[in-house]
């Protein structure tokens, strides 16, 4: 028998990650009490089929809710918050929906809301990005932060497959779920850059905010292109302070290889914290897998054992800044005949836009434009897509993907 | 005027990272008291000129030492921790040498030791790995943490340069010093992963217990040749629990494209720890510079000034384990003729080493055979390389240098 105090956790769900979670809390119960001088234990356990949440909030210092959906985990977590339990989330829906809510109720009640697991899997975005807080004024989040995604692109610059049978690989090795819906849509990313940017800047940031742009229509064409120009293609969780606002979005982004981000691969998530004082920290994991994510709702746990080290920042309302400074890839099939390129480079030169990069492919009536611009206001950008997109000699509607520069070099 | 109660800053040392810190500081005090309830002031400025130690110990709450060197740092650092004051230092020399009795002067005294600033730059190696400890298990600890030598072995690689036109130029642009001795001799990264060791393993590591080898014997056909196999150089420092005991060195690797430190190039640097339960995390960002440096002893202030989490855990005495598995790359001068590769091959086999890839160049009296090897105890490779070096047709002492595999694929 132990004998320091024990520290009860109420479990509300036990599928992939609540069973690691518990495995692991009691695996690593030793070391935690050694280390913070309380023993985890688990008071209970609600599923389905068996377990009473009442009762279970009562014999709980901590409830962990790692059920997914909205209600009742919503109900549940306000419930344990204003009884002044300490709760610990993995729910990003959740989070990216009534954040605001729930951080205002653990801050009324004196207590902890812990959701690293919410956000990147085993990489500890959220802790590293708190304690950064305080120390550095944060300017910019890039995120890899949806792992189907990142394995599916992966998949077509290994292999230059298209997008379907990539997906079929990714479903076959169980990296996408049967409805890949909310991954490949970029939804599931555009609620955790709702979160992480809710962290960075101390600014309400809630899903609807988010605008997100899936993978589906990039071709093994664009891969393959950019690739001569030195780029990788990734789905880009972005989150940014600009004049005095901020920018949060989810899309395709073509990325050189000098940047971090560019050389995560495979099912991984990877989180790039930008300032002045630090340059950056860039932070690269598994992005999911039972035993990983109860890893991370462990650590809060044990966070939550502990005196908190720092308080959320205190909430500031931001504008939402939505024409923003992009580079970009823009990809136009054409008829090629003399003076093709000098039209489609004039209506860029009329925008302010200048070309990077530029390569040419294919001949006669079966060419194609594709080129890397410098950074332009995104509005800037589009009109001019629009106005080459009515030139006589475009044959279909130009494509057209992010670039983000190299952070160093 | 503030109503919230001093934080008082002794600040010993006003160099580079001191009067990046003491700016920092300044510009953040507002942030931080707004996240912590206190704010930090500077309560003295110690230099070689001005300054009386007992003055500014006594008006601290907290002392920061970036002094450098081991004597007086080792003796103000001692006399801080028992008049009871949180220290922070940057002071790697002074924790490989002396950390057990600094650990055992701050646990003793009841006040937090912060060394962040000590090992990987902007890097918040030191954090997220306490924090993992009682979340999970560390198996092992692999990191790029000095980035002047890591400067050397990306340009080697961008340029084809050799190692002294490598260095020339890294000494013209600042990332490496007159006399950088230090850093290419591996012996900077061993007291890093002297220190990184103590903390992962809770056991006593000491700068002296940590074999190393530098960068200086690196040639630019190694590197070239190593490419064609799909690796890249990088001076690996390693901490890895092996048979109970642990094994910790800094040595050139090859590493294979799939490792996550693989990619991380320039003045950077980047650890990845790795345990069963989060299969691994790497942090990577900016190994030096004045600001980096000085936000990471920030960060640490700013821990101080709060509760601490969790404790530095109990020390546990690991046998240090010397011979070790790994896999080697294997360069061969030889005079080509028939049965040079059966022979070199044989000795080998009768070691029990397999070859994983080889390659063969130039002809005649001019030939070379370079190949990877599987893991094998290092004993026996070194024993097989000692027979090789015998065979009348080698022409010179054969190169080798470690290989770390892939972590995931």
């Amino acid at each position: 028998m132990s004998e320091s105090p024990s520290f009860r956790v109420g479990l509300l769900g036990h599928g992939t990650v609540g069973a690691a979670f518990r495995e692991l809390l009691e695996s690593r119960a030793d070391a935690i009490e050694a280390q913070v001088g309380r023993r985890p234990e688990i008071s209970g356990v609600l599923t389905r089929s068996r377990g009473d949440f009442e009762d279970i909030l009562e014999r709980s210092d901590l409830i962990v809710e790692v059920m997914g959906g909205i209600e009742p985990a919503h109900d549940y977590v306000m419930r344990s918050l204003n009884a002044g339990k300490h709760v610990v989330t993995a729910n990003k829906q959740l989070l990216s929906q009534s954040g605001e809510e729930l951080h205002a109720a653990a801050s009324a009640n004196g207590v902890q809301l812990g959701f690293e697991a919410a956000v990147a899997g085993v990489v500890p975005a959220i802790r590293v990005m708190r304690e950064t807080l305080a120390a550095a004024h944060i300017e910019r989040v890039h995120g890899i932060v949806n792992g189907t995604t990142n394995f599916i692109l992966s998949a077509m610059a290994r292999t230059g497959a298209d997008y379907d049978d990539a997906l079929r690989e990714a479903q076959e090795l169980g990296f996408a779920e049967a409805d890949p819906t909310e991954d490949v849509t970029g939804k599931d990313a555009a609620a955790k850059m709702a979160i992480l940017a809710r962290l960075a800047f101390g600014a309400p940031v809630r899903l609807s905010d988010v605008p997100y742009e899936g993978i589906e229509r990039v071709t093994a064409d664009d891969i393959s292109y950019a690739r001569e120009l030195g780029l990788s293609l990734k789905l880009i969780g972005s989150a940014e302070r600009i004049d005095g606002g901020i920018s949060v979005g989810v899309y395709p982004a073509f990325l050189y290889a000098g940047h971090p981000l560019a050389s995560v691969n495979g099912s991984y998530n990877a989180v790039t914290i930008e300032s002045p004082a630090i340059t950056e920290i860039t932070l690269s994991g598994p992005g999911a897998g039972g035993s990983q994510t109860g890893s991370a709702v462990l650590g809060d746990v044990i966070a939550a054992m502990t005196p908190p080290a720092t308080q959320m920042p205190p909430v500031e309302e931001l504008a939402i800044v939505s024409d923003v400074e992009s580079a970009f890839y823009l990809y136009v099939e054409v008829a090629d005949r003399p003076g093709v390129l000098a039209q489609v480079a004039e209506i860029l030169g009329l925008q302010g836009i200048s070309i990077r990069s530029f390569v040419q492919r294919g001949i006669g009536d079966d060419a194609r434009l594709v080129m890397v611009l410098h950074p332009i206001l995104e509005s800037k950008f589009r009109a001019a897509v629009e106005m080459i997109e009515r030139l006589d000699f475009v044959r279909s509607r130009p494509r057209s993907i992010h670039v983000i520069e190299e952070v160093f070099e």
